[in-house]
């Protein structure tokens, strides 16, 4: 039996610990046998002291071993594909990822979990589809899988419970922005969750958790390595977060963003993507395809409606109406106007996100409800040229004094200037 | 009000924290409503962070808020010293130098904590006396110091409770040895307690929280300038804590040796101690004397009778019998024997700290048992020269069993080399 305020001394003191003695923290934790007050100084200690690779690995292995496993690849026996996001303001790339990966053939069945943020998660963004239900019991979801080609459904309680438990206590603890803890929190679920392969996307900058492309660079290194301990292929995208990615923030505007991306319409960098991570999952499916091959294919199912169509048919096998009309709208619609003519120097991820929290988005603690119909689609992106007057944003608000207050904070968080910005793609770079 | 995951970021990242800031955390937590866990998350940053003086002046003065307080000089009429120990192996020095000071006209009324160790606290020792009683109202305990000039007893649960909670919190989450809390604790005890002056006796050594006397200097200045900032004047002596003070270890032994010392046959590096701090209470006191006259009353006390007397009457006052025929004694002693011939060169205090904790002298958690008639008496110290077989120390053991391994134990603490170690005084230096 390991002592744990002892554990937590020898973390603190830079000690590297074994793996066996991390995994009886962790379980003794899961089963409500050590309390919240050790792993919250341990939490901690790890940030100030860091995890080598074989203590991120341990701790990893045992969140899975805290809960139940799927095996989502024996029963459809086939190779299973899945992708994450680290998160960031105006990111809708599952739902728009999901139906085109099906729609060329490989099944996609994926957990999302819920928690804070400034938008709602991918469940939020689904429950604004009227109808749409995310609560599947597990055969019902394997089933869609096996039928549809695709099911996006709510994590299930018994899968990485410790998870679950320390994300709560790190969040109230100033322990989240822990390089192991996020990759071994993000890798536990993907690897209970049962895929084969993963595409990771971590984004980078002002509106994600890693800022620089360092910082993110080596949270990818860190998870690639779990992956592959774990026996998984694991491939990393680093892309940009400075600004929203596409365009609309917002539960249902994002939902109408997806879909004409789908169809082959959506903004220039979230197209990017949502099409550069389509390649990738296809190249690492068992469809024994290469990169080029999938983005072929990806581009195929977009430009040939397959990919749209599949979109229809999952929607509806969860419930939902896949017409755009059907989501909800905002009463209010309120334009940003440019207050000089130039080029969007900067368009702050961050205030954008902040912005469409106020407007009632996102939760600001557990249990808020959502407001799924506002939001902001941002119009002009960052290098964009804009004559006085033109509409930069359009605000979707419940009413005329919050939209005022988020006309307001977009506003603030664009730069217009003289010069162009350095131009670069949404792609920062790729660890694999 | 403050958001305590918040504060827990800003110290994290190495932000000094306003005051009042800090006051909410700590009496929200002495009122249960910031909960045991952000507690933990703030310790350990300040593990790595340390905090200014503000901060930690800050901190002790709302330790004192979270309770009651003591105005002893008031209800006395006069200025009252107080002698705190950080504590170590075989220190009695309360025990002896209380009814020194005393029997010189100065009242001593002090509150001593439980707690943990490898024995037990100065209650634990008193308690080994058959019939006395720690456990006074504070009325009681005003009442005897005015008229037997001295008691001590137990701290009232409502003396600074935050610093039970947290001592507690800390015990368990590896944040113990964390200068500005240690300081915390303990001055806000002192100034709660109503002390106007206070010598401090700082441990250095194997034996005690600061092994350097580096740390110990900090550890003194940091509690001075506590003081200061509280208007209490303080002394820090610092002093030997690489071998155990005196001979003996366990608590009935240890009151055996405070009395031997009161009557002046004490061993010479503890009799040195007392004597020292006596005097130096002595010249903090209202009897307007300098340190060189408060050493001679004590010498005078001591040899005189004076303080012996004090003694007897302050251990009938709280129901004990001074006799020393009266103390429990252990129904096996043990010589420890020296091997070869030669000078003492170590003698850890840790491990013969240890031994006695085996033996059943000391608690290894809340709720232990204590053995008061067990212990070690170390008869020979540092720089002692032996002959091969003489006795080095005597064991005082519950059965054979325990005593053999104490035996072991102990002998493990000695080294005995061919050329005497450097020598020096039991006071390695003064902070005032």
């Amino acid at each position: 039996m390991i002592h744990p305020a002892e554990l937590i001394e020898r973390k603190r003191n830079g000690e590297e610990l074994p793996g066996d003695e991390i995994a009886e923290l962790i379980l003794g934790y899961a089963r409500g046998e050590i309390p919240d007050y050790q792993l919250a100084a341990f939490c901690m200690a790890v940030y100030f002291r860091g995890m080598t690779a074989a203590e991120t690995y341990a701790l990893t292995d045992a969140m899975i071993r805290s809960g139940r496993t799927l095996d989502l690849g024996g029963a459809l026996g086939r190779k299973v594909v899945d992708k994450h996001s680290t998160g960031g303001v105006g990111d809708k790339t599952t739902i728009a990822v999901g139906p085109i990966v099906a729609a060329c053939g490989v099944p996609v069945g994926k957990m999302s979990g819920r928690g804070l943020g400034h938008t709602g998660g991918t469940l939020d963004k689904l429950e604004s589809i009227p109808g749409l239900s995310v609560d599947l019991s597990v055969d019902d979801f394997v089933a869609q899988v096996r039928e549809v080609g695709l099911a996006i459904v709510g994590q299930t309680d018994d899968l990485v419970p410790a998870d679950k438990q320390l994300y709560g206590l790190r969040d109230v603890t100033a322990t989240v922005d822990i390089l192991p803890l996020i990759a071994s929190s993000i890798m536990s679920k993907k690897i209970a969750g049962g895929a084969d392969a993963i595409v990771l996307d971590v984004k980078v900058g002002d509106g994600a958790f890693m800022k620089t492309l360092e910082d993110a660079r080596a949270l990818a290194q860190a998870m690639l390595e779990l992956g592959e301990q774990a026996g998984r292929e694991v491939v990393c995208l680093l892309t940009d977060m400075d600004q929203p990615l596409g365009a609309a923030v917002g539960n249902a505007l994002e939902i109408a963003e997806a879909l004409d991306t789908v169809r082959g319409e959506g903004p220039p960098d979230f197209t990017e993507l949502v099409l550069d991570a389509c390649a990738r999952l296809l190249a690492l499916s068992d469809l024994g395809i290469d990169e080029a091959e999938g983005r072929r294919r990806a581009e195929d199912a977009v430009s040939g409606g397959s990919a749209l169509e599949l979109y229809e048919r999952w929607i509806r096998a969860q419930g939902g109406d896949p017409d755009p009309e059907a989501l909800p709208q905002a009463p209010v619609v309120l334009p940003v106007t440019a207050p000089r003519a130039g080029t969007v120097t900067r368009l702050g991820a961050v205030a954008v996100g902040v912005a469409a929290l106020h407007l009632g988005a996102g939760r600001r603690t557990k249990g808020d409800a959502i407001d799924h119909a506002v939001g902001v689609v941002c119009r002009a992106k960052r290098g964009a040229r804009v004559g006085a007057g033109d509409v930069l944003a359009e605000v979707h608000a419940r009413d005329e004094a919050s939209g005022a207050e988020a006309v307001a904070a977009v506003l603030a968080a664009y730069e217009l200037g003289d010069e162009a910005p350095r131009e670069h793609g949404i792609l920062l770079d790729v660890v694999a």
